[in-house]
């Protein structure tokens, strides 16, 4: 029996969004329980009929304090001791639970993460990683997106090789290809913290180390992970994110501008929608926080109840493929010192 | 009488794209000449019948060597004096025409042009300037998209202040709203660079700073310009053209996939047609190298015909405009210092 703690109320909407999904995952999972951390009248509130059957894995930790999402990660460190974000990660530590699902602040989850599960040995800081489509028809995993800025070589170095173990156990590649992300393909290209690491990992026969690749590298399919500083890839995430929008929103427009278009727009209808969930971002829901002594996976905070369930299935999939202990076991074999 | 020099040789196929719009676009312009530098017998091949009507106004300033797309800079600047890269920016130089197109090498183009035409006074290093199409259907500037690495947070403000030149004049937008890029939108983030541009900037009066956006800043309509160190800038771009192809791709699959969806395919075939158009990475073509003492039009190294005239309109716009002089005239009352 494996059980997993749900920040119910992080996110944009808290236990409207995130409760419901635990209830369905219950009733798929039957050796997994759920504790939810958070307001316990709002929690229960959304039990729904659903919830009766698998009670008996699905507690509430009641909680009286919530991070909000705009909250700076250093306060919701140092004043939200009962919050239901510290609480759920607090239950991890105590191996009360193995993993930990939030849709809360990430600037906060990784603080407090850190601060409370400890990085494991060899790495310095923990780094957000993500799955990305591509073009080959598989994934790209792709780190740090957001949770270090000004990475160092060592730093960049060591997201290079966990995204390198987590692609081989969770993505079951065997002898993934690892990237750094830069400005061109020429080893003159770059700063120098980008050069600096892509010498380190040319040393380094442990891992599949293939060389620079572009912007454009996290969705050709050329590579299977992708190491890039914590600056850099939120902002290209967020740029593509952005830029879906737009594609999305002119799609639509497209169809219904004219009556024609509207017809041909009723037809195309089904095929639309199928071309949106191929490309459909809540599929790939559930950001891991690599690097701590334990699972935890964020989740987006505009989430809703289909990709806050993905959020949760990566957390059940990282829990059996034992994402931190395979991390700590190899960290040593692979680096060649501890990076710090 | 106005002219424009056209690096004919430049780009991943040279003549037989670049040669044809500038055909078409004397076509459309009476007061304006070409002159195509590069390889004259391979230029003059690509003339064609309608070429006739037009020799007057288009000449072939003969080269005896190419800048190749993967060529160093630096041994490019140093090496290809007789390149028709390299001549063409000579001809801007010496005022025989006003301003150079080129798809050629960026990296080439970019250490060429500052040799030849140095920077504008109280401009350290010149920057690429874009457009993106915003969800408020206007185009937001993009800045610096990949000319300089590390950049300073003085260096940052010149790229506002210039791209809010080109926003006011050439984009005819008034009070153009002008942003930093950054991972998030409160003061404590990012790295000592942004922070300290964003503190430079809020001092300035001249120009309307409205803070930090993220990445989708570039697509949102929230901001009519954004600054940005090119490292950041351009694995954004490429991050959002490998989206965009893997989208576009996903796309036409779902309408190839079955007899229903080909049926209604056929249907949407126009409806998809416009959707395109409207979202054509092609329509946007050409980049100026803004910050030089002349106008520089950089095309995607992949653009067809219809694109490299994109890039033609760019120059002949920007000329009209006078954006150098505008730039010019406009850096000193609009910086505090020169920001050397």
């Amino acid at each position: 029996m494996k059980w997993i703690s749900v920040d119910a109320m992080g996110g944009d909407v808290g236990p409207e969004v995130t409760v419901q999904p635990c209830v369905d995952f219950l009733h798929e999972h039957e050796h997994i329980g759920i504790v939810l951390t958070g307001q316990e009248d709002l929690i229960r509130a959304q039990f729904g009929e659903r919830a009766s059957s698998v009670l008996n894995r699905l507690r509430i930790h009641p909680t009286t304090e919530t991070v909000s999402m705009d909250e700076l990660p250093s306060s919701a460190l140092r004043y939200k001791k009962d919050s239901s974000m510290r609480v759920a990660l607090n239950l991890l530590k105590a191996k009360e639970v193995q993993a930990t699902v939030s849709a809360g602040n990430t600037g906060a989850l990784m603080a407090i993460s850190k601060y409370v599960l400890k990085t494991v040995p060899g790495i310095s800081r923990p780094a957000i990683l993500t799955r990305m489509p591509n073009l080959a028809g598989g994934v790209t995993r792709v780190l740090d997106l957001g949770a270090n800025v000004d990475s160092s070589p060592e730093q960049l170095v060591q997201f290079a090789v966990m995204g390198s173990i987590v692609a081989q156990t969770v993505g079951e590649i065997e002898r993934p290809r690892v990237s750094l992300l830069n400005v061109g393909q020429e080893e003159i290209k770059g700063n120098i913290q980008i050069k600096k690491a892509a010498e380190l990992l040319a040393g380094l026969d442990t891992i599949n180390y293939i060389g620079f690749v572009e912007g454009d590298g996290w969705f050709s399919g050329e590579t299977d992970v992708v190491a890039c500083d914590g600056l850099v890839g939120n902002i290209a995430l967020k740029a593509v994110e952005g830029i879906s929008s737009l594609i999305m929103q002119r799609l639509v427009g497209s169809f219904k501008r004219n009556v024609f278009s509207q017809a041909s727009g009723l037809l195309a209808k089904p095929v639309l929608k199928k071309f949106k969930e191929t490309t459909d971002p809540r599929s790939y829901n559930g950001a891991t926080l690599v690097g701590l002594n334990g699972v935890v996976i964020k989740s987006h905070g505009s989430a809703d109840q289909f990709a806050f369930k993905n959020a949760l299935n990566e957390a059940n999939l990282e829990i059996e493929k034992q994402v931190p202990e395979q991390i700590a076991a190899h960290i040593g074999h692979l680096m060649p010192c501890d990076g710090n």
